[in-house]
């Protein structure tokens, strides 16, 4: 794994720039992302293009040694664009233009706007696409960061239409997919279809669901766009674009299926204050994260990366505060170094620390970097060159190997969700991650893999929000030989988000033969339980099936709970988080998989012959075996990492 | 009582409606409620009217001798009609237009969507109104539904002026009779007179309150227009709208005076879940709504056809699960039958079961119903069936009569309150229904009263939201010797909104000689403690009184609570619901009326000499007499019946 | 002290004014505010101004032998003011124009609105100016109130590019200084600039910052020109405004430049329910107000005038409950005697109760008055005479002197936290609060300063939110010899709301050589405890430190709280509110003031040789020490006051 950090040489004089590069190899770092908020230095004025300070820029960190991945700085308009062309903004989903002022200011549906991203990148492309330091390019920056990737403007609705259009035989048949019949929303032409916004109450799920369908693709076809011109202009240099964490508001497989690397950016402490489920997570892992979160995702983006053969790249991580949550908290020292090591454990081929110097002004300047404002050292400088001393220690790295557990997770049938709940608290990532985790509580290895991934080979699949599922899916499954767990809602939508002809869950009826008769939403308070692996909880969801399957075992009312037959388990309830890691435990000792017990932060990962642990905390804890130790000892303190060789 | 069905035969194929009446009748069902959302199918292109499809399917139900209620289709305008006439649609009190995609898109002041509406309604009673089978019309849907009463449309202003010119001899009385000094608000013309929108802080109560009585008057037109044609054109059929639930956005008395059958819509679950009051209520009644509820709704529209003797029909009754509230649980076995047989307790002579068929499409896909989506019976079907086998066993049942207690319930004056709140916890329906509950715990049979009522007869009546008061109530209530209980804020306001001008409690003062000198709001952890009644407390709202008489007990401060003379009592604080239950015990003892005390969930129901009992649990009683049983037995479990001939 | 009444003839008949002047009277009122919200009365047409009911109402009062003090009437623009001239409405940063139907609907940056003003404010002072009981002018009426300071109107928009031109050198400045590289924020001039309102994510602190100067700068012009017509017209008389409680949207200290006397209005029981930190104490003090809070403001508002030596009105003295909070509490009986004697402990020349008559109608119909709506008194008119008694037994009251420890309060300062707070919980104000309360609980009599006042003589100086700190008041201070603690955040910033090059402390490192390195805010429940003072707990802001110096006590995690060397002192973390008193107790007994313990609600305040008590509550408190009692006694019940002359 190599080390990079994120540079901003615009902000800088350039005499500094020798400096900085000659501080960065000395901290082992390799690696630099530039470039990708630069547009109005490298355009000024329309047409006015002053590229050559980048060139410098990449000429003198590579004087340096360093490689340079090159952002395209798409993700901000200049404001003579903006002023020229008003309809490149977006418009939210309360009708009003959203305006210039801070990032993101542009419309995936703007044909306009993306005739001026060509320009912009062919130029910069066309400068630096074969330099000899350039080994990547990062497409934009954070696809759809502060909601940004549904549009209302009239040029979405216009693209929307055609859209419909291209995806149903007739409007009529739109008209029926949709139950358009239901309230006389009947539309007579492809041209009189609306945005799902602005009604008077909720409009339709499958209304909503293309919307999403139609949105996500505009995001693929400005993407590939860029693609296109890099690959001409740039041959051979990995393309890749920065993912979010906790969104799904885009088919992530989709845009990947362009690129040749997946990369995210990672904020453990500032997803945690965002995003936790709870308060008392949101205090038990203040200044480290959730354990279990730069894990989900770094084996969500590996898997992206699938078709690639899981080659990912950390292209942000979190080095001390950040500047964007409600509250911004110092990690504890080490963590920098842990995060770091467990993306090399996850098969980062780069971990790339966002940013190198913070920057004194503007919308982050509490963002913390490895230089302070001041162009001193901070903190985390250290904790940059323990990683590297590691990384030296371990030697080059094996690439990562599929593992005997996965996950399925599925971008649409996720959003499917989204747009027919049913219930407040649907909370559907929050639903795939408790599997995630429980089965990471066993101390399991897991993939996490797109649908139409190759299943052989697996002793375990869940599957967490495959609402809409066709018979392949469950062929390729059937055929693996792996356990299934299909969980509640699998199958419970067509692709118009529509409740199946036979009802939920659908396809999944060719293996199990049941069929969802009822289902309701429940609130918090409210647990269902039923006894069986040492007593589980139903929350939030429950469904009633009719089956001639005897369930596993029963609510209290008599209603069945966990349904199977052969490789195939379906549970009709949504559980606790407790709850699923006794289920999935029960599982995985009923396959004779492996089970380390994990308890408070300790969390392993291998990678082909080496185990790292890390210890996220509170306590510090004695690891159950391992040993003899390249990296750390068998008493870890809490952020601290070992890693040794697997004997077994 | 009748049984009935909301039936969509243009969600279904037309060879699949014989099979569905012939099911329903096997059910036990007799009367269908059809077509209410069905513009689009009754009108595809403007002027292109299409009604055979629904004479066939009225046609297929008479076939199986079913009666069927049909709906005029005006609650969903159609997109080419939106498409044509963009300012038919509402606007929000954020001056944004709320446009089509879900349904109730229109405006009441819009004066060429009346015609829309007059044109289709003239089409389908034409082809419909003296069919042998049709034997009611149902005038549009829940007027009201998703905050449509108020529209603030350049249509709405005008008609506001209008409206205002005719309540008003001239602008210089309007400008007195709403303080418009105040602030400079004076207005010169009628013409310069805007809607209560949008302004820098609040608008003043009695340009609030007028503004509702505009829009609640703009519905009556509206109504009216479609019962003139009705009455025209189906002569003989009983005209009804179907109310909702906790709505008080319009005077329902004033639109009820047109029609022939008050019709409600009762979904004890949902309205559980976005209205209760506290989150124990909400959990403790999860599977059964609220004991009080629907029996408070049954009530409340049974009363708002006081003036055509009391009819009143369940027009959708909630069997499983919705979709529209943020928890949809399943309600308990037994449930349906109850909420059936209370209705029929309370004198409904149909309940309606929303809907016959579960629609797997659209924004209601959840919604359980009588079947399936794929056609087969859902576990509801079996309860219907058991309300028929127990009304065949009760026979003919005897009209409601008048009780011995009644509520006031004054649509305008509950305006006022919400014009005039003075708290931000005054809540005034979940007032009014302490008082209802309180009456009901003693076992009471209750009348909701609309303030012209005759109160001859009445051992009791309370003033629950009376709060501009005519010298008329006061002397028909003196004249009808009950003892009268006048809540906190009664009479505190004139016609505009005002204070009177010898204070609170205005009218009131001719028979009670005392004046409100001043009226506090307090945050709800506040108990102000009264030592009578077995200790009471005051919570939410206090007033201190200056009067010649004693009070009936005083604040720890020394300041009165509870003023009375002859019969008439004053109770100028709003009591907590147990303090509320504690007073009415007393006063009840006082008058000497016959009290049963409801533990837990029981609730009594007396209809002619019938006595019905339900258990809504969560546990199961003891009745403590009655018997022998009709219909179940003494011990009643959870989501039990009883009924019984009364020999007292 | 006078005691005042704030008056609105025009809501009454003429022939009730001579019997209210002579109520007035005989109340011990001496001064009369009126005029302020009359200008449709004034003006009930373009050009057709009515001034003299004005001139009666002011020969009426002077007829008694009351002063007046008339409010220009500005603050409600009438309707065909805004008919004609819509643009002088002002726009929320949601875009959207607030319009007409209350009150404050203007833009303080339309020139025809300004224009307005001039007009009719000639026109009143013209009639009155010379008037023998007129004593004093107050501009407009709290100004800002409704969050009406900015406005984001065309207007506004192109003014604030005007003040952008004047307050940098070029755009490149600009660009330079508000770090617009960051995300490409370039503008390419000055036209180009946009209120920072509507972006996609957040606009850059710099950018907010400025908008905040700009719209501060906008009030003091509005307010000076009206101040410059009063001058010319009404020669002699002091000018002043009332400003608000708990509002820092605009800079005090600019506007207070151009008056006579500093105005405010005091709502203790609004502020509380609207502004308390928390629900307990929102409990805690609800029928008395928080004990600190009237007097926070009167010294923050005495410290205003402090280049006019002093002079302090109160406006605006709630006497009951008010109308505008979400619960409006009666106050206990002898608390508008409390406040009224206690604004006179902190230097009070009037105090004005509002209002003297309660209007029955328009927004503010609940809000108490000395009279009742029906013309008779309510029970606060007795504490007016109590309060005349008092000040009767007291006599002449000296000037009230310089303290021996102050607060300096910086508006800017201020402005700049709340453009860039890092952390959702940052409340500044209740920051700056917590730092006068430990003041005041160990009995010091307090004194809040601008930045630019003379610091000569105190022992103690606290800065709270000088974050924007020049080398100037760093000398100041340091050539006063007092001991100064500089808060967390102090020289945080630079002009443009920026890191300082030097980092923070900024300035502040010429005398303590320390520099902040990393800062974190912590949710609520995070508490990091220092062992020293008796325990102390860092609560929602904490700073790494790095420094030459021994910090005087350490974290748990070993790095250092509280630097110190001479008289200067460093706070790098907030301290929850205990520990802040904790804290101030140790500095104070370092430096030997002397110390009076004030427990529960007891607030002891020195006025020249006078000692004001007053115990808000709860419970009866006995005195440490003090009398002989001109006022009072030593055992104190709730609400009580007790004055007496200080021997020591």
């Amino acid at each position: 794994m190599n080390l990079g950090v994120c540079y901003y040489p615009e902000h800088w004089p350039h005499t500094r720039w020798a400096t900085d590069a000659a501080h960065m190899r000395s901290l082992g770092i390799s690696v630099v992302r530039i470039g990708e908020f630069a547009w109005s230095q490298l355009e000024p004025a329309p047409g006015d293009f002053r590229i050559q300070w980048l060139i410098d820029a990449v000429n003198t960190l590579h004087a340096e040694g360093l490689k340079v991945v090159v952002g395209t700085p798409t993700a901000c308009p200049p404001k003579w664009l903006v002023d020229a062309h008003p309809d490149i903004l977006p418009v939210g989903d309360d009708g009003q233009t959203r305006g210039f002022g801070s990032r993101r200011h542009y419309d995936f549906s703007s044909k306009l706007y993306l005739q001026a991203c060509c320009d912009i990148v062919e130029r910069v492309a066309g400068a630096l696409g074969t330099h000899p330091a350039v080994i990547g390019w990062q497409t934009d920056n954070e696809y759809g960061c502060h909601d940004t990737i549904a549009s209302y403007s009239a040029n979405a609705v216009s693209a929307f239409r055609g859209w419909c259009e291209a995806q149903y035989d007739s409007i009529d048949a739109l008209n029926t997919a949709w139950g358009n019949d239901f309230w006389s929303l009947n539309y007579a032409s492809f041209q009189a279809i609306e945005a799902p916004r602005g009604a008077v109450t909720d409009t339709s799920p499958a209304h909503r669901l293309a919307w999403w369908r139609f949105s996500s693709d505009q995001v693929v076809a400005f993407n590939r766009q860029q693609v296109e011109i890099l690959r001409k202009l740039s041959p051979g240099r990995d393309l890749m674009h920065n993912f979010m964490g906790n969104f799904t508001a885009f088919d992530h497989h989709a845009v990947a299926r362009d690129l040749d690397v997946s990369g995210w950016d990672n904020y453990p402490l500032g997803f945690l204050d965002r995003d936790a489920a709870t308060d008392a997570d949101r205090l038990r892992w203040l200044r480290t994260g959730h354990p279990d979160d730069s894990a989900f995702h770094h084996d969500l983006y590996r898997g992206l990366g699938h078709a690639q053969a899981g080659r990912w790249w950390l292209l942000e991580q979190q080095p001390g505060p950040v500047n964007w949550a409600a509250h911004n908290a110092v990690p504890l020292p080490g963590m920098l170094r842990l995060w770091g090591l467990e993306a090399a454990a996850h098969g980062a081929e780069l971990c790339c620390v966002f940013r190198y110097r913070q920057q004194p002004r503007a919308q982050e300047q509490f963002h913390a970097g490895v230089l302070l404002p001041d162009g001193s050292e901070s903190p985390v400088a250290d904790e940059l060159r323990a990683i590297n001393a590691d990384l030296e220690t371990l030697g080059e790295l094996s690439q990562t190997e599929r593992g005997s557990v996965a996950l399925v997770f599925d971008y649409v049938g996720h959003a499917a969700l989204d747009a027919a709940p049913q219930g407040g608290n649907a909370s559907p990532l929050e639903a795939v991650k408790d599997w995630y985790r429980a089965l990471r509580a066993a101390g399991q290895t897991i993939d996490i893999l797109p649908p139409d991934a190759c299943f052989s080979g697996y002793a375990l699949v869940i599957l967490c929000n495959s609402t809409i599922l066709d018979e392949d899916i469950v062929e390729r499954l059937d055929a693996s030989g792996a356990m299934v767990i299909a969980t509640a809602r699998t199958g419970s939508f067509d692709r118009d988000c529509a409740i199946p002809e036979t009802l939920a869950p659908g396809a999944l009826q060719r293996v199990l033969p049941l069929k969802v008769i009822q289902v309701e939403s429940l609130p918090d308070a409210v647990l269902e339980p039923v006894n069986c692996d040492g007593g589980l909880n139903a929350w939030r969801w429950r469904e009633r099936v009719d089956s001639v399957l005897t369930p596993a075992a029963c609510f209290t009312d008599g209603w069945g709970f966990h349904y199977h037959q052969g490789n195939w388990h379906y549970v009709n309830a949504r559980l606790d988080a407790e709850s699923t890691q006794r289920f999935v435990l029960a599982r995985l000792r009923e396959i004779g998989l492996h089970i380390t017990d994990c308890p408070g932060g300790l969390r392993l990962r291998r990678r082909g012959e080496l185990v790292f642990a890390v210890n996220y905390g509170p306590d510090s804890v004695e690891l159950p075996h391992g040993g003899p130790f390249l990296v750390g000892q068998r008493r870890m303190e809490v952020a601290d990492v070992s890693i040794w060789r697997c004997t077994g």
